[in-house]
């Protein structure tokens, strides 16, 4: 097999809220395959909830780093297109670049990955001469990636910019007798994962010597309790574990519990212990 | 980066609606990828509705023209299968070459090209060993694809046909009062696209030098404002706009307007003035 | 255009129930170009049913064999991740390998093709540093399949084994008045297949010598012909027919059985004669 070479250009990988019902998607891809006809070119999903910017910022840091190192990320969930909000490219520290609107969507990754330079795309040669004012994924965040692709440096797309617009997820509160966060993401099987990260269930474990811990949702009275796997629990019962995210999920085994807890975003979830 | 050179395969662009619940599509990509291993292959859609020939088309119609110059579309919406109907491939001026059925879901792309030359499928060197009576996209138009991309000359294929099903979209009627078209695609956003183009709005104010111009819905009397962006409606509100595919879309901001104003393709839409 | 080269890397293609809403199938994508950029990746589907190993099963078995011969197919249907169910890959005399969790979901394409070799996917050098207990599509599977395309041996990747779980579907039952069988399969555009073989219900019918042959569907009264395509039966009338899988599916024409029959997996279909 030949080695990974300098010349490989570097992968192109999409996330979107356009769906998989029209040729959205499909026309951003012959946008790239007409400029940087070379370029791999990697689905992430397209399947965002519509306009959720938070989701897509969510996927995107879940995802960033399991791609090689200097793969340019072309996130478009966008509601404010057409209006002010500024279209964006950011270099990182990690290698890692970042194209699409300039709303928070990019954040979570590219502060995670580092961030090193900001640009606005205002390059006119770097977009398509047509710019619609409703399809800002194809006509703008489409060529800049693919130029991006081939070579064209960050600041040929436009001027430096200072700073982007944040997205602060909520931080969960600790407190004597709970650790109380909430959803945050509600995946395709209905896993419900939190804000709340292993290292502050351990922190709050730590502080007050549990004898065990356990989680409820909702507020509800039911204790579900923190396993290590799916298979810990029979089939239809509850149970809470670190998932992929490394942030706590509370999931049904073999089943969908956000269609059992009947939560979504923001549904509040407690860690609560019972002290020696 | 190495220059794109002639020896570069044409791109293959896929669109059917066989969904993303089975292995239909990767059947064909399977068949593609034997045939034709060095081709690359992107999907527009395969999310159109199941056996909807005019949302095939008009999907096609909106994604040929940005892909590079000799990509070969294969576009399976065959309701048909199995019947008479003809399996075609079309050679264009613009280059583009499509592969699908004879039952107008190449029609509104392919003319938009430039009708060059048409063949029917008949070559059993270019198709699998066993065709089913179901599957086409899989035995018939797969294959086809992946040898054009090949370099296989279209006239290899089959005999040349004179000419191949049409497919007329509604057009807008004008009248005194109004200029009064109807929705022709529902996209997954909800956004309603009528057959209205700009043009034709333009004509329809310039022959009456209306105060102010703005749309009906389906017999409706809320007076839709027509728009330059999406962010010039408060959100939650309706907005009249010229979208993507050139053609006057009604959505709702940060909303679903098909759901808004229960609206599917056929619905009627009006602009209408008020004189000075 | 140049030759199809033994050099170039085998196709690895992706099966899986992950859905289109999360970034789960991207992340495994990063992870696959990471390990090996050069390999072409196809998605066959990952909207296989939440946790249901015989539809993945299936829609493997439907596909496998439209692929190049040396494809590597990686199947993650997983309601048992994190379990004692081993992570494995099998060579088969075909060419084809399978990588995926040992739980029947690669039992029928891989026994199709000829089980050769099996090994279980022990070696830490060719899995992610970190594997979460949820997602061993992204930490273990799809590390073993990227490192398998780029030319490592299975052999590598862990020890042998002898036997692997089996998924055996349910057989038709043959009696003097009709070949029972049952819905194993419902496709996207809601057709039944079943899983009653061409050759099965030739051997029924020569075995009576029957007048014409009907189809019945939870022993409901009507009798649905059989008939060589769609077309054959007016629109929106029942129909059935040896489909794309060579197995018998009940259908209705421009229309969807699984809506209209209220037909699920496991509802009894049987052929019936009308003795001469």
């Amino acid at each position: 097999m030949p080695p990974f070479t300098r010349s490989r250009r570097p992968t192109l990988a999409i996330i979107t809220d356009f769906g998989y019902r029209d040729h959205y998607v499909g026309a951003m891809k012959g946008v790239i395959a007409s400029i940087a006809p070379a370029t791999a070119v990697i689905d992430i999903t397209h399947g965002i909830p519509a306009q959720s910017i938070v989701a897509g910022a969510i996927a995107l840091r879940e995802s960033w780093r399991y791609f090689p190192p200097r793969t340019i990320f072309l996130a478009v969930v966008d509601p404010g297109v057409g209006t002010a909000r500024a279209p964006i490219a950011i270099d990182t520290r990690a290698g890692a670049r970042f194209v699409g609107p300039d709303n928070g969507v990019l954040w979570l990754a590219a502060s995670e990955a580092g961030i090193k330079r900001i640009v606005k795309l205002t390059s006119t040669r770097h977009r398509l001469t047509n710019v619609s004012a409703t399809f800002h994924g194809r006509d703008i965040f489409a060529p800049a990636a693919a130029h991006l692709s081939r070579g064209t440096p960050l600041a040929s797309l436009g001027p430096s910019v200072r700073s982007i617009e944040k997205l602060e997820l909520p931080r969960p509160v600790q407190s004597l007798r709970e650790l109380r966060g909430e959803v945050i993401y509600v995946d395709g099987f209905g896993n419900l994962v939190t804000n709340i990260e292993r290292g502050r269930v351990a922190e709050f474990d730590a502080s007050f010597r549990h004898k065990s811990l356990s989680v409820r949702i909702k507020s509800g009275r039911a204790a579900i309790p923190i396993v290590d796997t799916y298979a810990a629990q029979p089939k239809g019962a509850p149970l809470a574990t670190f998932g992929s995210f490394g942030l706590l999920e509370i999931a049904i085994r073999d089943g969908n519990a956000a269609a059992h807890f009947g939560a979504e975003p923001g549904a509040s979830v407690s860690v609560v212990g019972a002290t020696t």
